[in-house]
Formats: structure tokens, sequence, C-alpha cells
């Protein structure tokens, strides 16, 4: 019966069974007007979370992986630079994904735990006098680490160097869950899925693009055919698709950007931020640390737990999963074993989140870490009581 | 979003999806063989559940106020008398319901947080030596005051007292949660509803109708119609149905047998009681006590709670579904206000019930009561973790 | 796989999918504010749809039959008189179930297939001038013949004959499919339930009660608890339950009563005219006749189609089922046999009509009765193109 | 309410309940044992389909689209020739796909109703006798046509040229409906996706990959990363995957494996077959013919049906969805216009094929066609009726 935990992996979400019912349809035929009636306002509402006007939302039957790959093989040619900072297991797969498609990474090494390196890669640009450089990636949330990096600090960067390279950020464990302001930061691509913020089954890849990125589509020469962009656009605009849409996704999408709505973007990245500073104050409790270096690079929807010397984060993990039937996430590359990961983003309440922090301490005291029970638990109900709903600050 | 969070209260209990699709179907014809292949197992599998050979299943779209119904109508006539122990909202209930139907009931006015005194019953039985008494009431689990009473015990005392009275147990909130033995304790009817132990939807009057119950309906005079247990009886036996059917609770009832056979009785009723423990030392540790008044009567699968002096545990509640979205039960007659309920029963895990703990403290202490946050939820933990399954105790 | 087959038995009918995910929600705190927010429209919706300003809607988890019993336990006394019409099986189920309570029924035996003889109950309650009979008790739609009675004519014939006794009226088959004039039509009670035209599963007795009913409970001696009407309006009144009350279906009736409005109820009963006529017209290709005696009985909801001398509507029924996976309802009581009967109400469409309409073609020609393939289905598709929606008429 | 009627496009096919039950599961976490215990019994199911025992099977995020994508690049290199027919809309677009990746393709132009021309394609691999054809496509069911193609035969034609390309063949809409024979028929890479044959909603593409193929992979130098087989290969050899997955649809695809096996490979494809035939029959009784130009290529799946001289198969289409709800499919290329394709694939009875029939009618009458209303679907009801199960055979 371990299904009824939720689950406190960085994603996929616990799905609220709403937007679980709201994919679940019959069969539809995807060249009527029905489903066009269905796209449209999923496309439309993605592009109010994502912040944008002048950029365009396409989605594919995928993974944000897959979005990664369409990013850069619609707007880009073989032996084409762009310049990345590695400082995490995501971050690291998308300069894996451009190497393999032909492209020169420039990469900047960043410790784990930092975020983009603002500085670094304004000297990058800068240095960069004859644009070789075509495009900027950058991970707006490293799910690795739990860090959020300054996507608007980039931007600036960029500005400031005088660099006419295109933006790509990957924001499939941010965006829906923390602000994000795609035409605000000048972002020309930007990268999610279904199974994060969305709250909904993994399988489609989501992407807001921009005008620049469309223009430099006339010339980009990477091959791609399943992610051509412009093929996906023009079928779009017919009320059709290039292939067979998975429909019950796009309705779900629909669904969930109405269910986002309904709450208020404000109150979902406000109902973030509070869920992240409970389990902060556990950590803090427990005597651990966030493996993001510093309070500005929290992340609202992951934390990475820093596991004290001699313990083994993967160990508690699958302890957790095998004895409590809880999901937490494992460390991943260079902190593997180090971190444990606690996801807090999707659908989630302040009363689910105690549950995974009490098995948390259970796991700890079963393996002999150093833990009072009951201590993470406490800081988050005091944090979690004081910040509760208006009811409550009527009574207390 | 609160819908998310599990319930506490006694019933409707947490329901696992499974059992929610599997009472999610189509439309069925009733008349249909394909609607007595999903009768047969569901009736079937609670005769194994009950305890019973020599009874009967029978089912009616109600609840089991309604069984309660149906076990007097059919087997009493007006002016008969019965004898019962009233100890709590729900034995008051039944009393309640026997007096509407022309029955003079005998009560032993009992102090809510005892169960059925056995003394009191065995004297009044003996007492009645020209055997006015024709059926005796008991309430198997409490569910007002969180009292399990000793059905076993009661049917010695009847046996000594050598009383041929029918004995008809309220098991509502107990069975499939608790050991129940229709025919070891020599139960005549016992009655409960699809809510609890069984996890599906209110809707289902379930009784076990032993053959002395049916006897007596050869004679009894209380008017029914449609609780009418003969009518039902000779309509199931030919895969027919006297009216239409709960068809979609009934597949689910025969897949909620299958789900508790697969974990096994002795395993669920194990996991019910190592639920409840772990509330108990929460309540011990923020010095309350359960509202039964001693170890042998309490109730595995709900804990009423007696808050403090001045504390009032109707605003706990109202506080914690208001505030935070968690259902507890409030106190019912004499005992409203006295008491707030935590129901553990049903489809739980240990990881649920430290979140239900966690959110009564945050409760009490936004209400001003004496508590330490986490103390109870820490008392749980180390109770839950020292009694969890084998892959913890090869560990730790 | 014969459950992907539309049904056309008479109820419970096809539920659309909308409806079925609206019953099926997590469990919900029945004595919560959420649960008064579901139960408000469900009732004030039902209300509209009976069409009564005047009376109340009050909801029990049963049947139709235990509506029946709510009706006349909550406001006759033993001994009491009732005028009813026996012209079906279930007119006569409602005449055994009164007799079972210890009331008398003035039985006025009519063909089946006849509605209610408006002349012989006015001429009987005439007779009555010392007012014995209380109530007169009319089945809207006897779903046994597919006859629909006039209650309006009823009501009229009641007060030419200035007789004081209270009107009960089962709408059970027609409610919600075709029009029902509580007030209009003067009716004191009116009863149906969940799996009819609300489209849902089985499992609530549904009532509209007027004021004279309510008068009249003051003084009915009847028993009755679990079906007690003044124990649930009061409960009700407070946000309360006497017991614990249907959750999922009375979130499915405040979205069936949703999807029929936003459909329009006049639509509603034009669809349910027009798919009846569709099947009428193929019952005439087939050289065959309803069981309705004339087109003024015809039900909207239900047609029994008289069987050919010599042939077995029951073996028709029972090969459908067998060898097609489709069901029919056969005929019971007086015409068992003679009848074979096709629903035709809920969620329906005509094209769902149509393959009804061929599967019994098929079933008449296995079982070598006459019949030309696809002579009734031409002539539904016929009528269904000259009647089907605005698209059409531009077009042809 | 139209979502109530079956569709009759050639996928994504109706959708067993059951079915999408399995896949609408809470989030389970991708890294766990509970995943992997999902997965295995995907693959090897689908690998008993696929009819190999070695090949294995991999799956994707994605479509059928993206299935041909990871077939091509994954094996071959920029500038390899590719040897393949085009006779319809899908094997022109895995024409285009391959163009896009960099490879020539050897086009042979075959009339659209045609299947791949046996003797053409040995004569083109006979003549390449420097072996430069590193690859043959075949597309086993042109969905566009309602051709099947003769794979064993295109097999022994790629022997008795002794060529050694590898063979990979397109079964989107052949696989879990017609037989597949992947080793018998030396099929190197076979494709197909979740929403034909396997019922399941879009957004799985399906490989069986052979032992040719991954030695070819050594090689290969097109461009992929997302689609990259030997990652997920490694991935899933450890119970993982190289990005999210779709857990719900790979539950699903394990029901759908144990739904066909239950009913029996050889049931469904029989089944297939006389879904297939009595459409044809009624075709024939319209007076018009299907697209497939001789008995043998008949498609069990699809039927495109060659619309008579002055009317607009798209027109019925469009009528058919607008004014009944029923979805039809269009002629595409070459045939847009000239057919109407009514798919009879996935879960299907003959009871819903008849609906579809009889819709088709009323369209061609609405739109001024010669038909007579209910010619076919007679022809198909005495089709049906002959072959129905046993039961039926018993009595007529």
């Amino acid at each position: 019966m371990s299904l009824q935990n939720p689950v406190f992996i960085p994603g996929p979400t616990n799905m609220p069974e709403a937007l679980r019912k709201a994919c679940d349809i019959p069969t539809m035929d995807h060249r009527s007007a029905a489903f066009a009636r269905l796209y449209r306002p999923a496309v439309e509402g993605v592009a109010r979370i994502l912040g944008t006007t002048s950029g365009e939302v396409l989605m594919f039957p995928s993974t944000g992986t897959g979005g990664w790959e369409a990013a850069v093989t619609n707007t880009l040619s073989p032996g084409d630079t762009v310049l990345a900072a590695r400082h995490g297991m995501f971050s690291h797969r998308w300069i894996d994904l451009c190497r393999r498609h032909g492209l020169k990474v420039q990469v900047i090494e960043t410790p784990w735990g930092e975020g983009v390196p603002l500085g670094a890669m304004e000297a990058a640009l800068r240095a960069d006098t004859g644009h070789a450089i075509k495009a900027v990636l950058a991970t707006h949330n490293e799910t690795a680490t739990g860090v959020r990096s300054d996507i608007a600090g980039l931007r600036r960067a960029m500005d400031a160097a005088g660099h006419p390279a295109l933006l790509f950020v990957d924001g499939v464990s941010s965006i829906a869950s923390m602000p994000f302001e795609m035409d605000g930061w000048g972002v020309d691509i930007a990268v999610t899925g279904s199974q994060k913020g969305f709250m909904l089954p993994a399988g489609l890849a989501i992407l807001g693009v921009g005008p620049r990125a469309w223009a430099a589509m006339e010339t980009a020469q990477c091959t791609r055919a399943y992610f051509d962009l412009r093929d996906m656009r023009a079928a779009c605009a017919q009320g059709a698709y290039p292939y067979t849409p998975a429909v019950g996704l796009i309705a779900g999408l629909a669904a969930s950007v109405a269910m986002l709505e309904d709450e208020g973007l404000t109150a979902v990245y406000d109902r973030h931020t509070r869920l992240a500073e409970g389990v902060r104050r556990a950590v803090a409790a427990w005597g651990m640390q966030p493996c993001a270096a510093r309070p500005e690079l929290y992340s609202d929807t992951i934390t990475a737990v820093v596991v004290p010397a001699g313990c083994d984060g993967t160990a508690l993990v699958r302890h957790a999963a095998d004895v409590y039937g809880v999901a937490f996430g494992v460390g991943l590359g260079e902190v593997a074993g180090k971190v444990f990961r606690i996801g807090h983003l999707g659908m989630l309440t302040d009363v689910m989140v105690l549950s995974g922090l009490a098995t948390a301490e259970m796991c700890m005291a079963d393996l002999g870490w150093k833990v009072r029970l009951g201590s993470g638990v406490a800081a988050a109900q005091e944090y979690f009581r004081h910040t509760a709903a208006a009811p409550l600050r009527a009574v207390a």
C-alpha cells in the first residue's frame, strides 16, 4: 500500500487526482475540432505561466530531454559553439547532448552547489569577440543540487557583454513552481516538461520559443525530424499535429493551468517557498545543510541535503523506500552518496511535507545517524503554524 | 488541495485507489450472468472475514444503520424486549432505532469509556427467567469512545445465564480491521458497512445472518419491506436482486476482500494494532489519555483522546479542518467537546499516521494547549521504527 | 470486452464518464464544510428538475424502492387506505410494499399497456365520501410496459372529485428524462433514484417532499427509522446527515444536474423523444408494436416491444447478452416472454441506438423470427437523419 | 456527449477502460524496484507479441514517428542508402524523415493501393551489387490506404537477392492486431506505438531491436541523443531509464499484453479479421470498393473506402463528426478526398462496428450520395451473425 504515501522525489511530482482524471479521457480524434478546443487553452495557458507574449508554446510527446534536443537541433549547426556551466547532473547532461549533436561546448566548470557563475559567463562572452558562441545554456533550477540560478542576472551579463548569443533555459524543475519570466529575462527558448510543476504524468516536452529562435531556424543545419519545431508550428497552426499527439496530457495541461491560475500563480510560488522553508528549518534542526552554497541559491522545489561525514545518502533513500515505502531522491554524479534529496514541488501540502520529514528522521535513526526523532518535524511545525493561512492567524 | 491529505476520521476511511477503480465500472446489467460473477466472490469473501460458514451474507444499498434496522425488524415483533448497554453514541442510536420500531429496550446504562458490561448483562439475562428478552445487542467497537468490547465474553455470559436470546453485533467499525469470529462467538447477526474496514465508499449495509436468525424470521412481525432479508435471500439465490443493486460497490467489495486476503487478515489486524499503538504512544507523550478506560478496551481502529481540562476537542477538530485541511472526528453526545477522535483504520500507513499526529500537535499549539511540538510524533516514530517490517530489523 | 457495448436496459443507464469521475472522489469528511458545499447544489438542482419550489429534496443511501418506503411510512398510519392502479410490475411492487407496512390498498386493476385510468381513479375518489383514502399512488412511467401516465390529468381528476388525498408519484424512470412538474401537478411526494435519468450508479433514493406531506408526518404512525424524513431534514438543515451519506453519489448528482442543465432540460427531453421515436420507427418496420396501448401513452425512456406470436422475448434478451454482449430488458410479470424492452434513456446518442437496433435484428434472425436485417435500422436512420442537429439541415 | 460514440479512426483506437485505469496510477519513483516490476512484464510481453526471442524491446516517450527516427539514426550514417517503396502517406513520411537525417533513399514509386512491390524490391537489391543499400524500409500496414504488405515475402526477396541490408518494418498499425513474426521474418527493427493494437493512449514508441541492428550501432554516425538505443538499453538493464519514463503507459502496456494474451493472440487476430470482413461486406453492399487493390492486400485494421466519382470522402468525414459525433479518417496525400477510412482495430466489437456503418450510411444519404439506408448494415449483420461466437452457432 505504499503508493498511498506521498513521494518526495523532485519529479515526477504528486499528481492531483483532478489532473489525472483530466488526462484520462476516451479516445478523441486528434484531427477534430474537439482537439483544437483542448489544445488552444493549453498552449495559451502555458504561455502565461512562462511569462511570454512574444514566444510560442509547442509540445512534443517526449520529456524535458527531448525539449533540450529540440532547442539545440532546430537553431544550431554542427560545429557551432555553445556556452554552458556544468554545476550538476542536469547541466552536465545537456552539455553531453549538445556534443552528440556535433556542437562544441565551452564548459565553465563550476562547483556543484553553486549557480550559473554570472561573472565567468560574462567574461567568456566578452572574450568571444568573434561571436563564435551561438547560444548560452542555463539550467534555471539544478535538480541535482537544489540550486536556483539567476536567469535575470545572466541576461544582464549577456547584455553587458554585448553578446548576441541565444539564451536557452532549462526550466524543467522550476517552471510553474517558481517565478519565470521568459520575455522579461530575454529567454529565447524555455524548456520544461509535464511531470514537475504542472503535476502531470511524464510524456510532454514543453517549449516556449521566441522570435530570435525562430529566426535562427532559417539557417540551422543540425539534423532533426521528430523534433522539428517548424513542422510542429505549421501543423498546429492548422489545428493539426505532425503525428499523433498525447491528447490526454494536453487535456491535462489545460486543466493544470486552470488549477494553478485558480490558486493564483503568486500563491503557488509562495506555497512552494513556504514548504521549502519548512524543509530547510528541519534540515537545520538536524544539524545538516543544503547542498546549495548560499541562501540566495536555495531552490524552492528541491532541497539536496548534505549528509554528515561517514553517512551515505543513497542508503537513506534505499532504506526509506524499502522500509517505509517513501521515495526520496538519491544524489547523482559528483554528489552521489553525499546528499539525499527532498522534492517539495507540485501538489503538496505542509501536512504531507511533515510526513516526509518524519520518515527521513526514522531512516536516519535506523541507520545509526545522529538525530533526535521529531527534531526536524518540530522545526517545520513551528514554521508552518506561524505561516499558515488566515484562519490560523485569527486564532493564535 | 486539502483532499490530498489523508483523513483521520473513524470512517469513511482512506480508500485505496485500486478499490475506487474497482467500484467505478460502466453500467452492467444486474440481471446478467456477469453480475452473478461479481456477486458470488463478494459474499463468499465477506463470509470468510466475518468468520462464518453457517451464516449467509446479504447486502443492501444502505449504510450500517440500515443494517441495524434489517437485523431487528426481520427477527423481532413489536413489544419484544431487547437488552443493550448504552456506552456511546452508536449503541445509543441502535437503542433509539429499536424503540422506533416498537421494541422495548432494557438499557444498561454504562459509563462512556467502558465496554459492554459482561457482569451486568449476565445478571439481566439471569433475571429474565421468562425469556422476555429476545435479543441482545452489542456494539463491538464503540466508535464514539474508541472502546472495543469483548464479544466472546458476552457470548460466554449469555451461555452462563442459559439464555436463548439472539445475539446481534454491530461490527461497523471493527470488521475487517480487528478480529471477528461470527461463528466462534455465536453471533446471530453481524452488521457492518462498506466504508470502514472494507475501505470503500459508503452505500452498502452488509449483514451476516446465522441460522437462528433465519428461524426467527418465521414469526417476526415488525414491518419491513425494503430491508426484508428473506426477499433478499430468495432473489440472490437466483442471481437476482429485489431492486437495483449497487453493482459498483459490490464489485469493489470483492476487490476489497481480495486485497485484504492478499495482505493476509492477520497482517491486516496486526497493522491496525501497530498503527493504533503508535497513536497511543503519541497520546501518552502529549500527557493525555484515551477515553477508553483500560488498555484491554483500547480500540485498534479509533482513539478518542480526552483533552485537558479547559480545552475543547471540537475546536481542535474545526481548526485542523480549517487551517490544515485535515479531518479528525469530534466528540459526540456525552463526550462532545471532551474528546477528539483519531481514526486509524482502513487504508493507512505509519507514514500517514505521523502526518496526522504532527497536525494535531500544530493545532494544539495554535489553540494554546500545552504541548511540545514533535513530542507525540517522536514517540510514534520510535515505536514505528522498532516495529517496522523485516528490512529495518536487518539494518538497525 | 462486452462492457464496451452500450446497455439498452431501462436502467441503470449508460453513464457519462464525467459523472462517474465526479462520483469517484477521495474520502471527504461528511461533517465538514466541504460536504455542505457539495450537498447544497445537488438538492437545489434536483428541485429545479422536479419542478418544485415548495418541496424539499432529500436523499437516502438506498434505491427508488427505499424512496417508496420513505414516502408511505412517513406520511401514513397502519390501516390507512391508499388508492393505486396496478398496470405493470412497478406499480404492483409499490402496492405490495404498502401492504407490508399495514396499509390497505384499494387497487384498480388495469390492463398492462394502459396508463393510470383517470376515470376509474376519479370514480373511486368520488365514491370515497368519508375520505378513507389518504393517498393516491401513481407510477409516472411504468418501466415494465413502457407506458407514461398523465399525472397532470390525475391531479385534475383528484381535484374534480374534490378529494384531499395526498398524491405520491413514482418518477424513477421518468424524472430528468421526461418533463415533470411537481408543483404544477400538485405532487406531494415525488420519488426517483440516481441510476436512471441522472445517469449515475444506483444507490440514492431521491425524494421531493411537499408541504402537505410534511404536515402529514405529524400524525403518521407507520414505523420508520432509517427512512425517517424528519430526521433527515433536521440533520441536513445543519449541514449534517443522520448517518454516513453516499458522498460520491451526491457529488455526482450535483454534476449530473449541471450536465443536464448545460444541455438544457428542454433539449434533454427532446433528445429522449427523438431517440424514442427512432426506436418506435424501427419497431414498426419490424412489423411489431409497443406494449403501450396508444401513442399518447408511449414512454420516451423505454419501449416494451410486443413480440410476434410464437416468439419468446426473454429468449431474445438472453441471446443478445450471450452472443453479442448487449443488454436489453426482459418482460416482467404478466408480460414475461411477451415483450422485450429497449431502454433509451440517460446518456445515449442516435448512433448508440442504431447499434442496439442492429443487434436486436441479428438476434431475431438468429432465433428464426421473421425479420429483414437492416429494416428497423433503416427506418431509424431515416428518422434520425431528418431530425439531426442544425449542421445536417444546412447540408441536406 | 459525442465522446460516448466509438471512434472509427485508424488510431488512436478505442481504449478499454481497464487499460486506461492501468495507466492512471499515482506517481511512482521510476528509480524504485516497483518500477522495475512494472517494466519487466511490459517488455517481455511485447517481445512475445512481436514474435521475437533474439530481439530486445525498448520504449521511448514518443510516438511511432520517434520510433522510425530511432531505427534509422542508431544504425545508419549520413550518406547511407536505404531502399523503400512509397505507396501511401506513412511510407512517404518515413522516406522524408530519412532524408532529413542525411540518408539517401532509393524510392520505388508504387501506386497507392498496392503493397510493397516484392519484385521491384528484389530487382533493386540484385542491382545493388556493391551493397550501398544498408537498410530496407517497409510499412507493414499502410494506414493511408488500408494495405497490408507481405513482409515474409520481402524477406524471401532479400534472401533471394543475397543482399545483407537490414530490414526495418513499420508495424504501427498492424502489431497486436494482425500476425507479426519479427524473428520468423528476419526483421531487424520493428517499430510500433502504444495507441493502436495496444489500445493505449499515444505516447510510447515501441521498438523490437534485433542482433544485427545492435551490431550496426557500433559504426553508425547519424546523430542521436534522445533516441539513443544503446543508452536506453544500458539504463534499462540496470532497472533505470535515461530520463523520466512514461510510467503510466508502461504499466498500461503490461496490462494490455495481459489482456491480449488473455483473449489469445489468435483470437485477437481472428476478431480483427472478422470485423474487417464485416466492414468489407458493407462496402460491397454500398457498391464501393476498398482502396487496396486486391483481397490479399486487404488490411484487417483499416479499410480505406474509395468514394464514388463526384463524391468527396473528406466531406463525409467532416459531416460525420459535425452531425453525428462520429470520427472516421480522411484520405491523406494522393488519395485525399478520394477515400474515407474506417478504422476497425483495437478495442472493438461487432456491435460497435454496426453503429459506424449505420452512421456512414446516414452521412452518405445526407450528402446526396446514392445509398440505400441499412444496406451495408444488413450485409455486415448477415456476416456477423453467421460468424458469432459458439453460443450463436448452437442456436441458429
